[in-house]
């Protein structure tokens, strides 16, 4: 018989309902509980008869749940709660502000070696996924040039900053990468690459009534950091076409080694990776899960201590045994 | 100071070769000695001032060798050398004859616990990297489907199928995936697919003077196994054409896993992986160092027994520290 983790999850935005599809769909997994800063009786969650709880009595559950995933933002949510929260469960989150990680994982790696738990950091997509591919073909191919785009998917950082300009009611920015820029990484010609030459910005903005729709767009357009650096478009539309075409959460992204082999460099070796993702959260949700069955399997042999993905061995992930992992995906 | 390992080749063809390269291109890596069946005296190697060893003699260098990559062929080589070998060694092997996977692991964990050595078996790219992405996309993606292209590139196996006949005197056989194939999994749709459907074969035959042109495509094309399954196309050329277009080593292909996330799986999540090989040994032999870095350290720690790329995490290929590894690749 196997044995069925417990699982809770802390935060039920667009990632947290990503989570919690991808764990009722793993069939060694159980849902035991959502925590929340709202109201619990506030909340109507898509699994039944899972109850909701106050983020305040969580640690009521330290025995009870074998790992937490936590689904809070990296601006301020994550900062916090890995580390204290990794001193009552095994945690997994999917911080991603690069600049700081150092310092979130000794505040983590601290916490979970204090409550005896592991504790996986910066899991999703990118950093994440896009990591992995990052050290593998890097430890294959020492001599070359690394790319990484992104999109075409929507930003939040910058749909966000065009929506704090008077006179906007509402918009969604998409990253694009370049498609010349892509083929000519493929080329194996490791071109340098500015900022403008890999990704373009598109935006669609709804207006205020009366508001000075030129004035707006160069205001976008010269925005210093967001995207002055950048090719950008500008559409202006209303906001039954915002609300029909600009709901999605879809994403993904490329990232490709372009390494030399041979006495003279003169063999081009190119390894891709990509993404094309219908949902960003969904998906993100779904490698959290994964690295979640990881970390309970690490501490269960002993280890506690904060980990990246490129600390986890891959069968840690897989449901499936050793024999069926060799004998169906090797 | 960084420690070096002292690294040994066993078999010198394009593998070896391949490795040799990647060993002298490793900092952190010495190349040590390279064994032979041959006549030692008859062999030169790239690298100079390293010894050429008769294999007979490799029980002398069990002291002096942090980890042997082998070299030899799945058919018949390293079904002996690899458990041979891991008695004394730590070693690292591309074994990639699939059905036998399990029985060759088996033999090698014995032998490599044994002598208290680590062993990682079936490392290059398919086995080897193609085998992660599809652990690391079926984990993330429990729902979907997989689909594996290959080429395009030569399959010395259907070339030596073709040279085989008679009237043939020299061969090459190219596997080509179909863009068609590929553009429906790319899609999402989740097709299933032939034998044919996935793959053309296009043959480069060079014929005997006086050799019945027609009848050799004809028994090409109907090659039971081989060929029967596929879209065949057979081009005869002459000599001066073969030796100028067909000494290449390029390979490549594609994994790719279509899943689907959401409360009705309406969402499609697309993980490609793609490989642009000029040099396929060279690669190999990239690959393979890497791992035989891994061993080493894992080794080092303590551990014995067979392993696959399923059992290692993805730190242990890089020579950078995990703080690098943090601030650079995650």
């Amino acid at each position: 018989m196997k044995m069925s983790m417990n699982v809770g999850i802390i935060g039920y935005g667009n990632l947290g309902r990503g989570v919690e599809l991808a764990v009722n769909a793993a069939a060694d997994m159980e849902l035991k509980a959502v925590f929340t800063r709202r109201d619990p009786s506030s909340l109507k969650i898509a699994s039944e008869n899972v109850p909701v709880v106050n983020i305040k009595e969580v640690g009521d559950w330290a025995d009870k749940l074998d790992v937490v995933i936590l689904c809070g933002g990296s601006a301020t949510d994550l900062p916090v709660q890995t580390p204290e929260y990794a001193k009552l469960f095994n945690v997994v989150d999917s911080f991603d502000t690069h600049a700081r990680i150092p310092e979130h994982f000794a505040n983590v790696d601290a916490a979970a070696k204090d409550g005896g738990n592991c504790a996986v950091i910066s899991v999703g997509w990118d950093p994440g996924l896009f990591s992995l591919a990052r050290i593998y073909s890097n430890a294959v191919l020492p001599e070359g040039q690394d790319y990484t785009f992104w999109g075409r998917g929507v930003s939040q950082g910058h749909s966000d900053a065009i929506r704090r300009i008077s006179g906007v009611k509402n918009a969604k920015q998409y990253t694009v990468p370049v498609q010349a820029a892509l083929d000519a990484v493929r080329s194996g010609s490791n071109p340098e690459l500015t900022t403008r030459d890999k990704h373009e910005r598109e935006c669609f903005v709804v207006l205020e009534e009366g508001a000075d729709a030129a004035g707006i767009e160069n205001e976008i357009k010269t925005m210093p950091n967001y995207f002055a650096d950048y090719n950008t478009t500008v559409h202006f539309i209303d906001e039954a076409e915002f609300a029909r075409d600009h709901q999605g959460m879809a994403h993904g992204g490329f990232v490709i080694r372009s390494g030399k082999t041979g006495a003279q460099k003169e063999n081009n070796e190119l390894i891709e990776f990509q993404l094309k993702l219908d949902s960003n959260p969904e998906f993100t949700g779904s490698v959290l899960t994964a690295y979640a069955r990881a970390v309970v399997r690490l501490n269960k042999e002993g280890k506690a201590g904060c980990m990246t993905a490129f600390d986890i061995a891959p069968a840690y992930l897989s449901p499936l045994s050793g024999e069926d992992l060799r004998a169906h995906l090797l």
